[in-house]
This record gives structure tokens, C-alpha cells and sequence, in this order.
């Protein structure tokens, strides 16, 4: 590799990670039920009023460079959103639209990051945040939702690892905290308690606050989401969110990151923030017209999002039932996101580690899982939970077998 | 700035640097002319079948994430524009979809440039190609297009540094060469003769040769373009290329890199590319459908790029004759893509450099330039030559006369 660069090293996403397997299976005529990335639209067709707004766009000639930050109508629709949703007011120069949280990730790293620096990250994390601060010479430092709290997050244990930080001076080169609300790959909605105290230990210890709230609408079984807006007020903060998941377009790639806040740093990434997004010049023109009717008609994204999320609990639900009959397993019940992820019981099963059982599973029953440690989480697998129960059933089961299979 | 990384200091795009200047006029009620940034569709409607395949995919639900490097459908259409107008084959594994030439700057950078690495960039440059290079912790090494031989590449002169540079031991350190052929900014496609010698030169010193042909069908004048897949076969190289100017569909974002060969270099760098592709999922799914008819259906394309192109050598031939009444400039005719890079002779004028021009001239007649130094070329300044000719007429007399004006 001595022509690539050493951080190359770093662009991996567990998630794809079978895909060329998989590919490979579908040649030789096995249909590979692909339950590894949380892709909505393939189960849920993308509302009809928003593709109508691209396509008004797309006849309407919107097809050249939009500002690089975002249209005035998606701004626009932002600032209705959060200000419906959350009572918070975000100027419009704090807002820049994205190619997804992916691209938001990569300007936040890239923006913040000096080789050698850190981040707080919580385990176990999306898969795109280690390898976007990798890229940028970071290093996380890991923290953890904790699995037997229903991994909400273990609060004593960042205020006793920042205290050692701060007192081996490590904790200047921290430059920001990030964390996932709802879940991914957990499927939890955060206490609001526990952002509070988040929010405060951000704050005593000067930094950003980052949180990635893209599922902030697929909330269920009688959780109650608190967007870190509600708790972090007065204080350097940035969301990320986008059009993929509560609006059901995936394959637009539009994200968002939004800093609500006045503060000089704030002020400071506004500016230097809104220099990336030029040097790539535009997002996608007329998905962000699309994006923005999905904000702004409420009334038809209302109906749509009810439906949708009223469809994902049933789902989830249903999943996690049988996969209680599982005795190789152990499950934390989601109530937010689409996802489950369950904890091998290691002593029981002949398998290497997650890795082994994912692929092993796909080649016996052609079921592409993720690997936990691809998310932080050795012994655990990702399950996305979007299919109809018929697929559900029968991919659960198989799970199930193959368990029972490979126990001791 | 404390906070913030030391590299998000050259986030820069010179091409969008007065777009505050020119807000802040246009809501004093000015009308300001736009001829900074190169945006086809503003001037020219994407074509109607484009569109049509467009709408098509979405609403046959086509907004799911794509595979990471890019739909079959697009590979193909890729692989039979090659075939069809160079004769090359590209296998569909040598053929990565980005979100614009942006993003296949920022992977080419990433995979290749370790922080101290270098690469050799040719002035006048496209402005992205720093940024992204300083980006990744590169430094650039400047060789010339030379004004004085129509902007043709002084090759006796890239020999001689790198010479220079083999002598000194830092020639290990040259990760690729990357041209522009037709060039932005200044309009000339390179002759098959000197690019024979680039691809020589690269070949004979190890480097990735990168040809960044994005314009490829915008040749003009009587000019014969050579794809660099002409003379560099059997050595790595990589095309840059994308929807974005023959298929007039800026706002699309969609890019490609095409690594045809299947030399060691070229197939680690397939591989570590489209691990940079999987971590941010894919490109926008139903724009790969419409990009993919816009090469698939010839006989269409055939004519819409004829149209355009003629339409666009009239402008800049009539741009041309305007310009060339003016005492105070001095400008290479163009035969390709549609800028042009006059010189000003700041010898007669009462101006400090570039910027100082196109700040007053906006200020003054409301006409949006880009400043030459923003592309390696001071004393120079970019014109868009894309409007048509009434607004063109304008705009250029306007600039004739600004330049009397501040004669000595």
C-alpha cells in the first residue's frame, strides 16, 4: 500500500461489509434477505407529496447549483420544523444542508479535528463516526450506553473519565461529545435526565455538543424523544438530522447540521462550515425542494410519519417476540429507530466472535446481519426491522435456528 | 480560531468569495450579472429526456440508498460512452459515482496523500483542487500552462523539475499529477502531442496521472480533443468526469472516477475507493437513473450537446471580439469549455491586483467575476461566457468601460 495513504486504512463501513458475499450468493440464485442497512424507502415508499415537490422542481428547471449551503425554502422549512416541533428559533445562517450525515460528519471532523486531537464517543455508535474522525487524524475516546440500563448512558462514568482526563491535562485536546438520540444501532431514546447531564458536563468542560437526532420522529412504545435543543441552551450545540429516515428518502442524501446557538464558537464554525460546503459548491437542487415540502406540508407529512412509525413499532414489536424465544440471545426492547441489537451469549454458541456468526448465517441462510463490533459492540448483531412481518417471521426464525444450531 | 482544525482555514472557493458582496447589493434592489460561476442549466435547460428518466425512476421509487459505487445501470451507460467514443473498456469495478468532481477530489486526496506528500497541479487551476489537496495535508508543486503558447503546458519546464526533485530525493514524496483538459479556467484543450509527453513523464516517475476531462464534450473552433486513455495506456491513470457539463445537469452532483487499467496502483485504489464510497452509502439514487439515460440514449444526447455546444462557441466568439477592443487586457481565445482568463496589464491600470478588480467592478457595474489568483493566476480574472449574447454584450462593454476608467 505504499502508494495509498495510511488513514485510507480507515474508510471501512461494517455495515457493507457483506455486501460483495452477498452479491456473489445472488449470482448463484440465492435470495439474500438483506436486514443490514436501515433503508426505509425500500419498505415504505417515499410520501407521494414529496416526490411530487421533486418532480415540480426537476420540470420547473431547478437542476443547476443551488447556494451552497442550502435553498432559501429549505431553510425556510427548517426554521417551521424546529420552531413547530421545538420552539427553537435557528437563524438561517445556522443552518447548512449536507450529502447526508455522511457529508456532515466529514465537515464536522474535518472542521474541528487537528491530527492527534479526540472526541467523546458513546459505544455503541453509528459506524460512519470513527472512521470520519480517523480520517482526520482524531482518536475517539469511548464511552458507554450501558446495556443493563437499557443502554441509556452511564453518567458517573464520563464524569470520573473526564476528572482523570482533566488531571492528566488530556482534556484540551477532547474538542467535541457526540451522541446518537434515538439509537442507532440500540434503538433507545435517551432520558431526558441523562441529556441534562450531558449537556452540563459538555458545557463545564468547553465542549461541542453534537447531537445526531436524524430518528428524532420514529419514537414509540410510550417513549418520549427530548431533542438535546430542549437541554443545551446557552451552550456551543450542533444537531445533525436529515431527509433519510422520518421523511423516507434515503437515496436523496440530504442531512443537516444545525447550530442554533450565538456563541462564539458557534459564530466560528457558522463561518468556517459555510466555506466547506462552498468548495463543493451545491447539494443535490431539487431534492432540497423536495426535502423542504416534506417539512413544510404538515398536514401530509403528519399522516405519512403516523403511519409509517405506527407500522415500525408493530414491526419491532413483533420481531422482538421472537426473538425472545431465543435462548442464545439477549434483546433490550427499542423504542425508537428500526433497529434491535441483540447480545450473543458467547458461552453458549460454537462461534469465533459476531463477525463469524454474521457470516456464517448468511452463507447458511442467506440473511446479511451487521456485526456489532462493526458498531463498538463486540458479541452483539444488528437486525434492521423494517421488513413486513411475513419476512420478519421468517428471517427471525432462521436466526432463531441457526442459534440453536451452533449451541454447545 | 482556537477551536477550530488548522486546515479549516483552506476551506476556500474564490468562485463564491463575493457571493455575500453580491447578496448584500441585490437586496439594495441591484440587479447583479453572475458570470463567476459555471452553471450550465441557468443558461441552458437540462434536456427533456434527461428529466423524463429522472421523473421516471422517481416515482418507480428509486429513493433508496444505491450501491455505494453507483447503480448497473450507470456502469453500463459509463462503460458504453467509453467504448463508443474512445474505444476503452472500463471494467465496472474501475468505475466509482461521487457526488460531483468535489467529492472525487476529496476521495482522490484522501487515498492517496499522506500528510508532507505532494502533488504536481498545473496553473492556472481549477480552484477545488488546492482546498482538497491542503485538505488531506498536501502541498502542491506548480508547474505552468503557459500563457504565452495558448495556455499549452511548458513540458521542457516540468522535466526539469522534476528532475530537480529526483536529484533532491523528494520525488517519493509526488503522489500524482493532475491536469484539466479542456481547461477551466482558461478554455484550451491540450494537443495530443504534449499530453503524450505528460503521460511519459508520469509514467516514467511512478505517479498516478489524474485528467480531470469533466468538458470533454465541449470542444469548440476547430480544437480536436485527446482523452488521456489515448496515450497513457498500460499506466495508471484516472479520468475525472461527471453530469455536471456535457449532460448540463450541475445540480444533479454527480461525479465519476474511471480507473481503467489493471496495474497494481489502480486496483488498490478501486478497492480503497469504494470503501471511501461505502462509508457514505452512495450518491443520489434516482439522479444515477437520469444520468445513466443522459449517456445511454445517443441519439438524443447527440443532439442536445450539439445544440449547446454550438450555441456556447457563437458566445464565446462573440465574448471574444469584445474583449479584444479592450487596451487594458489581454486574453487567449478559447476552444473549449466556456471561460475565458483575461490579462489584465496592470500597468495602465490604477487597480492593486485582481481582487481589487473584480471587488470594484462588482461594486461599480454589478457584474460578478472571479479573481485570477483564486486559480494560481494573478492579474487575471474568470469570465463565464455562458449567457447569452445580449447579456454578454452588456456585461463585457460594462467591463470594457470600467477598465478606461480606471486607466492611468
Amino acid at each position: 500500500m505504499g502508494k495509498l495513504s495510511e488513514r485510507s486504512a480507515y474508510a471501512i463501513n461494517p455495515i457493507l461489509e457483506e455486501d460483495e458475499l452477498a452479491t456473489q450468493l445472488h449470482k448463484r440464485g440465492k435470495k439474500v434477505i438483506k436486514l443490514n442497512r436501515g433503508d426505509p424507502p425500500v419498505y415504505f415508499p417515499t410520501p407521494k407529496y414529496i416526490i411530487d415537490a421533486y418532480v415540480k422542481a426537476l420540470r420547473g428547471g431547478k437542476t443547476y447549483y443551488s447556494d451552497a449551503t442550502g435553498i432559501d425554502e429549505l431553510k425556510e422549512a427548517v426554521q417551521g420544523r424546529y420552531s413547530r416541533m421545538y420552539g427553537l428559533h435557528i437563524d438561517s445562517d445556522g443552518i447548512i444542508a449536507t450529502a447526508g450525515i455522511s457529508e456532515a460528519l466529514h465537515f464536522l471532523n474535518d472542521v474541528m479535528v487537528n491530527p492527534g486531537e479526540r472526541a467523546i464517543i458513546f459505544k455503541p455508535y453509528y459506524t460512519a463516526y470513527i472512521p470520519r474522525l480517523k480520517l482526520a487524524g482524531g482518536e475517539p475516546i469511548f464511552e458507554n450506553y450501558d446495556e443493563k440500563d437499557g443502554w441509556n448512558i452511564e453518567i458517573e462514568h464520563v464524569r470520573a473519565s473526564i476528572k482523570r482526563m482533566r488531571a492528566n491535562k488530556e482534556m484540551d485536546k477532547v474538542k467535541y461529545m457526540l451522541i446518537t438520540n434515538p439509537n442507532n444501532p440500540t434503538g433507545t431514546v435517551l432520558k431526558r435526565s441523562i441529556l441534562k447531564d450531558i449537556a452540563e458536563i459538555a458545557n463545564d468542560n468547553d465542549l461541542l455538543l453534537v447531537s445526531d437526532e436524524i430518528y428524532d420522529e420514529i419514537v414509540f412504545n410510550g417513549a418520549q424523544f427530548t431533542s438535546i435543543s430542549k437541554v443545551a441552551k446557552g451552550q456551543p450545540y450542533m444537531i445533525l438530522n436529515g431527509a433519510s429516515k422520518d421523511f423516507d428518502a434515503t437515496g436523496f442524501r440530504l442531512g443537516l447540521m444545525l447550530l442554533p446557538e450565538n456563541d462564539r464558537l458557534s459564530m466560528e464554525l457558522r463561518e468556517r462550515l459555510r466555506n466547506f460546503a462552498k468548495v463543493r459548491l451545491s447539494v443535490n437542487t431539487p431534492a432540497e425542494y423536495a426535502f423542504a415540502e416534506g417539512m413544510s406540508n404538515v398536514k401530509e407529512h403528519s399522516k405519512a410519519i403516523k403511519s409509517m412509525v405506527r407500522e415500525i413499532e408493530a414491526r419491532v414489536n413483533y420481531a422482538y417476540d421472537i426473538l425472545k424465544k431465543n435462548d442464545y440471545i439477549e434483546a433490550v426492547k427499542p423504542n425508537g429507530a428500526f433497529y434491535i441489537l441483540p447480545r450473543l451469549r458467547m458461552d453458549m454458541l460454537k462461534i469465533k466472535d459476531d463477525r463469524d456468526f454474521v457470516v456464517k448465517l448468511l452463507k447458511k441462510e442467506y440473511i446479511q446481519l451487521t456485526r456489532g463490533s462493526g458498531f463498538g459492540a463486540p458479541n452483539h448483531f444488528r437486525i434492521v426491522l423494517l421488513p413486513p412481518k411475513g419476512i420478519l417471521e421468517y428471517s427471525l426464525n432462521k436466526i432463531n435456528d441457526f442459534c440453536e444450531s451452533i449451541s454447545k
